[in-house]
């Protein structure tokens, strides 16, 4: 296979990234619409909501193992547009990562409506509609609440998205609890879990740009028609606008409440790699170590660190 | 951004550790009592019991993540009073702790309401009630079941953050199990779930006074009036005093059965930190190693630890 | 604390592992017990089948993280016996570890009746009965279904004792896939959770004399009286006696099938410890790396583990 | 016990695996089919949809645990022929790979048979029948939804296999997220359970030839006949055809989307066999490290590694 694989390389570091993206975020809606899906064409009988929210999760958790060591595993153009603004990523391959993200999910949107076909022709009759019992629209895009006024709903993906940002933040800062990068997909997936399970009943979670507008337009061209973008007063730039607004002020709180107070923020990129140990002031409470709460706390010295490596 | 950070930086731990426990304590009750709000308001469509253990749960886990490395991650007035009388915080820091706790949960409590304002008011019709069919004061505070004798819930309360405490303690102790501190806020979540899971059914599984009071205060002045605080017999001091007394049970019952009596309990606090073995004798067993009793177990001797570290 | 800890200090080991079988017991029955109350009196509102489940799977994790480091965390007679019979802990000791599991599950079954009383009162209109629509013994001890025949039933939980020995030691196996020892508790609750899923609908699950014993001596006493025995055509005695024959039988499926033929079996005690490396075929072999099929597998040589130690 | 474990020892390492391979699709039929087992014969009383999805999950994990160490815990016809085809696993092992993986999941459903003959026989008032409200079969083998199309059933069987295989790779590439072993098992236990959750309704996602055909093998020789062939529209070939080019469509995705471009191929295999340093762009991008997009990113120079290990 070496020599295969020596033939087909992609040497270009971009090219690669946006493929990962676009695998990334193929695997997420796949199994979260799936999910829905399954679900909706099964009256519930086949699962129920807290599988729909297992199924955006464990979507988000293989989609970041497939692409976290490629691209970064960002998977939402709002995770995208926040990291170029703290200035952790490049503003110049933005457009591309965008672009494989919504190309992503609507080519998963695809996949899902290819699997579930004969389900949803069953469910709905032959009928693709987006409101009304047999409604089967929801399986791709999201559509607010009765009850939702559209301004609730925008505030709705602001304060989602904005949880989403400060967790995320918070499992990635290592001088705060220091993750290991094979356990982060799965905390990002019980973070989507959570967020699912706690803030979805009023307009479906989408917190992520390019989940909602590729699948939107899949089911437009594939005959659900323009009601897509009409449904729910004109719903469709909500999930577009708001989840970008609120990974914003997200990342705000995170590094404002937490991160800029670290004190050991001056050290150096090669270091902070090498810094593996927390700070976890709670195992050492825990343990009955006493705690002088004015020495800084954070990596240790160089001689600690030496010390602990001798000892493994 | 390192000039914004070095600008805003603050260098008073005491106050950063405020925000971390603020901003902690906001995470959990946003994702414990947004699970609350939405199987209320959507009448178990959009989630069962289940989903609302699971958001507490994962609510404390990301809180944990959020503060541990700051703060220490108590997220609860009874954990900060069990550590200050065992030695292991000092006195002085906690009535800030308390305060900003119990700050971060009306905060939640806020947000939770602002989020649900349109399913709250679809579902209830308008009229905010603490009890009845359509009440909604049991998505911010605790309130008991009917049958429930109030004497039945303080016991209640206090076994239930006995059992928090001990397993906390538990996993937390490095001379039984040693955790590593990535997975401690897993654990902690998984603790909160099966206590809602075992022993949610009589009043809530309030467990922390913050978590019961900065909520219960946020639905007082925001319209559900003083029947927060009659209702159940007036049943809202003791989700503030038992969990308390419990804490401090919960602490002994760990420390005198099993604590007190780990053989290497002299050593100084830095070779207790250094010492990552566990003294796995069930490893040991399965693995049919032969154990002698009377040798004393826990961390390996200094020759051992060296020749450790030279094998990675 | 330190110097009431050097007061109270418990120096044999035998009692500290005893007093560790206990508190661990009585932790996984406090919360397996406390989900069948929850969800029995609630009749399903508060709670599901899956939720039992679970809080038998996490009441085994967390009795497991207290006790392993000074007990080994048997939590079972049926898992002493075994362990005594493959020659890995002292038949000594079987008789007290047997008894403190016991009286842990006594004392659990009376706080679940403590906390639950008001609920049980409620649930049973006051009348404790061990059959019938609001039959509360099945809260503590198991009962089979109506339909079962006792030898059914005796297979039944062979069975399910032997998948619980065969995992159990699997995961324990260092020559397998060693997974360290902050982990197992985690697996042995997947374990349980998982025999409660798919083995928990004839006769509940038990695979436990002790988790059987306590609660049916618990609920004799405490007013269900002499119908627990009788219950079930005589059940009591099978989830004492079948759980010892399922313990091994697992027991020697996985020595016979798999552990007996590692390669490395007569390396001493010391290095086994040592050897941390997995033999990893799976992870090679997705990685394409060609693997001798000839070669032994298992620990590194001395060579290779110097040299791992050096790159960390 | 050494001295048994010296007379029965297995020296033929390829009798080894096959053992191995055995008892772990054994394990994952036992608990899976289990899981089906429990829920049907209970009529959802002991379970529900999400059980079954959880009872194939974990029996996948524990399968892995239990054979990983020896076989690579393939499990799956589907990935022995993948392996074999990419080069990774030799062919002559695959028709004896094969052979036990089908021997292992016959023996697991006359086990599942044997545990719940008294409940299948109470549920269907003792007629074993295919189809039809009372039907048992479905406890055994995978039959189609009635709406299915048979190549609407192939399609969906090579989608979900391909995401099946996607995740595996994923999971298993050390030049990704370098995962480490003792965390694969739970890994694949996740992705099962999400296709169980995304993929499971049209025709109950077999997957897997082995686990299909060894229980429909058993179905047929115990009495349901021969009309566990008929049905579906002669059904049967389906789960063992479509999962061998759905695995072969997953293995060429992720090879050409991700892995054939990762820039260090040409290591040699010890190498890759030592490097654990994951090229973790996000958790750098989120510690607000620049990354400069033209460095090739894996593993670390040989210095680097030296450096790394002094710090442990």
């Amino acid at each position: 296979m070496d020599s295969v694989f020596r033939r087909v390389r992609i040497r270009n570091v971009l090219l690669r990234q946006c493929l990962a993206e676009c695998l990334g975020v193929y695997i997420l809606i796949v199994f979260g619409c799936g999910a829905v899906a399954q679900v909706t064409t099964s009256e519930n009988s086949k699962g129920q909501y807290l599988s729909i929210n297992l199924g955006f999760a464990l979507g988000a958790t293989f989609g970041v193992y497939v692409s976290q060591g490629v691209s970064g595993a960002h998977l939402n153009p709002a995770v995208t547009l926040s990291l170029c603004i703290l200035g952790r990523h490049p503003w110049r391959s933005l457009p591309f990562y965008v672009f494989f993200q919504v190309f992503g999910a609507f080519l998963a949107a695809a996949t899902v409506a290819l699997q579930y076909y004969d389900a949803i022709m069953h469910f709905s009759s032959g009928q693709l509609t987006v409101t009304g019992p047999t409604a089967t629209a929801g399986i791709f895009a999201t559509y607010p609440a009765d009850y939702l006024n559209l301004w609730s709903g925008f505030a709705d993906q602001v304060i989602g998205t904005a949880m989403l940002l400060v967790c995320v933040l918070a499992v990635g800062d290592r001088r705060n609890t220091a993750v290991p990068p094979e356990l982060g997909p799965l905390l990002v997936g019980l973070i989507v879990l959570v967020i699912g399970i706690s803030m979805g009943a009023n307009c479906g979670y989408a917190l992520n740009p390019a989940r909602d507008l590729g699948p939107r337009l899949y089911s437009y061209v594939a005959g659900w028609g323009d009601q897509v973008f009409w449904a729910g007063g004109g719903w469709w730039w909500v999930p577009l606008v708001a989840p970008c607004v609120g990974a914003l002020v997200g990342s705000a709180v995170y590094v404002f409440l937490i991160e800029a107070h670290h004190p050991d923020l001056s050290l150096d990129a090669e270091r902070a790699d090498q810094c593996h140990t927390v700070d976890n002031k709670l195992a050492l409470e825990l343990e009955g170590v006493e705690l002088d709460p004015n020495t800084p706390k954070g990596c240790p010295t160089e001689g600690q660190e030496a010390k602990k490596g001798e000892q493994g």
